[in-house]
């Protein structure tokens, strides 16, 4: 996706090989028109899918998945990251974080899911492929089924899609990183 | 806001006379279509103020904030709930959530927000107002100026509204709860 492309290269910045900050546009600040044409743009790949609901982890996923939610009329559940006790029938996971490299709890009400549903998971970044793991674990007490994956950026340097792709499913991301070298960035 | 005033009576549910949920779509699952009318309705409500930037608090905020801002055409960003040690140059202070009854860290990028900002606040629920305290801090501590807050749910018998209104600030809830007795609400 072109204008993505462009706003990670003039407005991203590249810390080392690994660590890309996009909190210009889409971690922090969020350029809304920039998410909405996203939105869009995954609305228009999941299209036959009969996506019924879109998941996502909070907080940088909501945007993207709002707006594609907006587009495909169909609801946006955010999982939490906390401890599940103010919920009523949670179902939760334990999740690791490679970026803040810490343990964490992930969850949702088990009631906003069910057998029926057709999920579209959308997240910013995919890298090891983790978050999706403990999101696709919580889908699945659920009783639900995942139909897609959606991904802002991909770094495509990590296991990640490979990982997704092994289970089947279809990893659509908008923006592929193939390496990022001497502050550059080459595009897969 | 009678769209979002039936949403609250038909799927909102009353825990007791303080507690609203309403999880099934603004807090944790999200009615998108809902959202998007909540945007336009603050868009068209602060469209004479030059707001350059709206600020909202994560997670619940984004969803109701970043339809504005497309309706705005303005970025939105979204404070943090968390340590700003990953940050360049934080602003930070201390918050507390009477929800979850503890401290925590609120923090945003000093360069996100500068004197020439007018700033539309954006926040899910308005009770005792220290959410908007602490957020108005940071955006003072950028030198930028709040020229609105738009709340989506007001707990009216609480004194968040009365504590706003002394600084002068226009507050626009969409929906005013006077109160919640034996599981029906009273509007305002």
């Amino acid at each position: 996706m072109k204008l993505l492309q462009e706003a990670i290269e003039q407005r991203g910045t590249i810390i080392n090989d690994d660590i890309l900050k996009v909190d210009s546009f889409l971690n922090h600040q969020i350029d809304c028109r920039l998410m909405k044409a996203i939105g869009q743009e995954f609305a228009a790949h999941f299209q036959d899918q009969n996506v019924t609901k879109i998941v996502t982890i909070e907080s940088s996923g909501i945007a993207p998945a709002v707006f594609a939610g907006d587009c495909m009329d169909v609801p946006v559940i955010f999982m939490k990251k906390s401890e599940p006790s103010t919920m009523l029938d949670p179902v939760y996971t334990e999740a690791f974080s490679f970026t803040k490299n810490r343990k964490y709890t992930l969850c949702m009400e088990r009631q906003f899911l069910s057998k029926n549903d057709r999920v579209l998971f959308i997240d910013d970044f995919l890298a090891n492929g983790q978050a999706f793991l403990s999101a696709e674990d919580l889908i699945q007490q659920c009783g639900a089924h995942v139909v897609g994956v959606g991904i802002v950026i991909e770094k495509s340097f990590q296991k990640g899609r490979a990982l997704i792709e092994e289970k089947g499913y279809d990893v659509y991301s908008l923006a592929r990183i193939q390496a990022m070298k001497d502050n550059k960035i080459l595009w897969k």
